[in-house]
């Protein structure tokens, strides 16, 4: 269950997050491996360390952020726009639309009359107010160039700000893009796992208003649909202010806040461009993520329904490649 | 088991092929809607109906014919050629090359000896004796080409030429080109099934060297590995020299020599050519077989092994599209 303060056990083993300072040469070495790794000096939101609840309700002016509303402290994302498949679904969170005062407001009377949860998820603009616009301005943005430049990265997509009420839980899921997670405020308890657990943590089909989500419930798994969840192996960060995290694209990662209020910025950048001469044997697990989505979409392209996709695999799956009675290999000369 | 001379007994539920006469307006109605169907009076070979043994080992001429040996009666066709997932298999028929006059010694000796059996498989060319080749200029191809233009088929690309002993079995597979198969000599037992059967008779892999053969023994059905077979539905032909089978593509055919020495000959046509427009929901069972094997084949480049492709399916497809808990779907507003 994922109750108040007690600490929440996670049901895989975990190993910790390496933790280096800005001048490590490791730091490169591991971004560039595709490995997490906490950066615990770059001070890359520094300027941004005095956003509480009431500087960004004074400062963040009349503009609307995204907030969902939840009665449970898990708020898994969905987007019904993405609903290809058209899929059943009924979203536990609520999205909602509102100006950071209104936010702040609500999120006071949450906290004393603990009927319901709240957490801001928005990517920042210029619509927000001049002093937040400073602050922004003055993240440590000439290191975090530097390293983006030496890493051969794509452009900057989207800032998203996070603000999350005590002990939330954004569920176990991966992004296609590169991550730099900066804890503003209070503190995170990240869990990722390696791309090649996809096996393991079972997403939901493309097409699906979860895509990309896990579909095993952390709190309760289900290890009789789920048996590879017990093979899963983790890594664990916990996130202070001013710790920027790496979260390589698409390493899953479930996301806990800490006690008090937490206020996070990420920057999400797109991978180098692929070159056809990077494409080796074996491909990698993202590669092999990429290449999986694709043919599901494919799929449900030509099919034309989430139904016929479902039985177009089985029939190509079943007793083909389920098993490998008398689909033995010869070894590969070389 | 293959033995002898009494009715085999397919382990499948089967009804007849129609019988019809060219005149029947309902001939070229079942062609186009993929349908087998038998055309009882064409004289499509009608020229060819003196071949026995005798004539063609007189007439031949001294070209190699591709002739395969084997201790049993089933010769499962493979290609070692194919085998691009590098597959470990061993032939049970040996092939071999040789002349007419050759094959029908070794033909007569190995009826009396009766240690092995033996099939002539091999595409006419104009390599074969002038007799011969006056004999395929009168076939009846004013009649198969007026078919041919009112369907729409590419173009003729093997007319394959069949010499069995009796009592030999070609086991369950499919082929990719539309196929007139017309008897000339003796008595051939041929069963299909629909290319929604797919599920029901597990072809090996795309990349093995049987793909497009099932995996399924009919003459002793694995239930427990191949647990849909039970559901297989079939047709049946029994094809008396003149007789001329329409298997469309993608059809799953079995092909058993009777009593006596058995000549068939065959016409393979590409189909026609698609059109995008022609393409429609839901897709036709030949179609979704035709983007199986792209999949297949796709993967096997892109992977570089068999055992990847099957390692990467499993991820694709385990506790994602082996189950529809959790996967209920809205009805499609029309
Ligand atoms: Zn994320
Ligand atoms: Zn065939």
């Amino acid at each position: 269950m994922s109750g108040g303060g007690e600490w929440w056990q996670c049901p895989c083993p975990l190993e910790s997050v390496p933790r280096v300072r800005v001048c490590d040469p490791k730091l490169l070495d591991f971004i560039r491996e595709q490995r997490p790794i906490v950066i615990t000096d770059s001070k890359l939101v520094e300027s941004a360390r005095h956003w509480d609840l009431e500087y960004m309700e004074k400062h963040m002016g009349d503009c609307k952020f995204t907030v969902y509303e939840s009665k449970e402290r898990v708020f898994m994302f969905s987007d019904e726009e993405k609903n290809l498949g058209n899929y059943k679904f009924t979203p536990t969170a609520t999205k909602r639309s509102m100006t950071f005062q209104e936010f702040a407001s609500e999120f006071r009377e949450a906290m004393k009359s603990k009927d319901k949860f709240l957490y801001l998820q928005q990517g920042l603009n210029d619509t927000v107010g001049p002093t937040i616009v400073k602050d922004f301005v003055g993240f440590n943005w000439t290191w975090l160039t530097d390293v983006v430049k030496a890493l051969n990265w794509g452009h900057l997509t989207t800032n998203m700000l996070f603000v999350s009420m005590p002990h939330l839980v954004t569920p176990c899921h991966y992004d296609e893009q590169e991550n730099f997670f900066a804890q503003v405020r209070g503190t995170k308890r990240v869990i990722l796992f390696h791309p090649d657990n996809f096996r393991c943590l079972y997403p939901y089909r493309y097409g699906h208003p979860c895509d990309r989500q896990s579909q095993v419930d952390f709190d309760n798994p289900d290890y009789e649909r789920f048996p590879k969840f017990k093979d899963a192996r983790g890594l664990e960060a916990i996130l202070r202010p001013g710790d920027v995290l790496y979260i390589p694209r698409c390493w899953w990662h479930l996301v806990r806040s800490l006690d008090e209020l937490s206020v996070s910025v990420n920057f999400w950048y797109m991978s180098p461009p692929a070159i056809a001469e990077d494409i080796r044997f074996p491909l990698t697990a993202s590669q092999k993520v990429a290449m999986m989505r694709n043919i599901e979409q494919m799929l449900l392209t030509a099919l034309g329904s989430a139904g016929e996709v479902s039985d177009f695999l089985r029939m190509l799956v079943s007793g083909r490649y389920d098993t490998d009675a008398n689909h033995t290999f010869r070894q590969l000369e070389m």
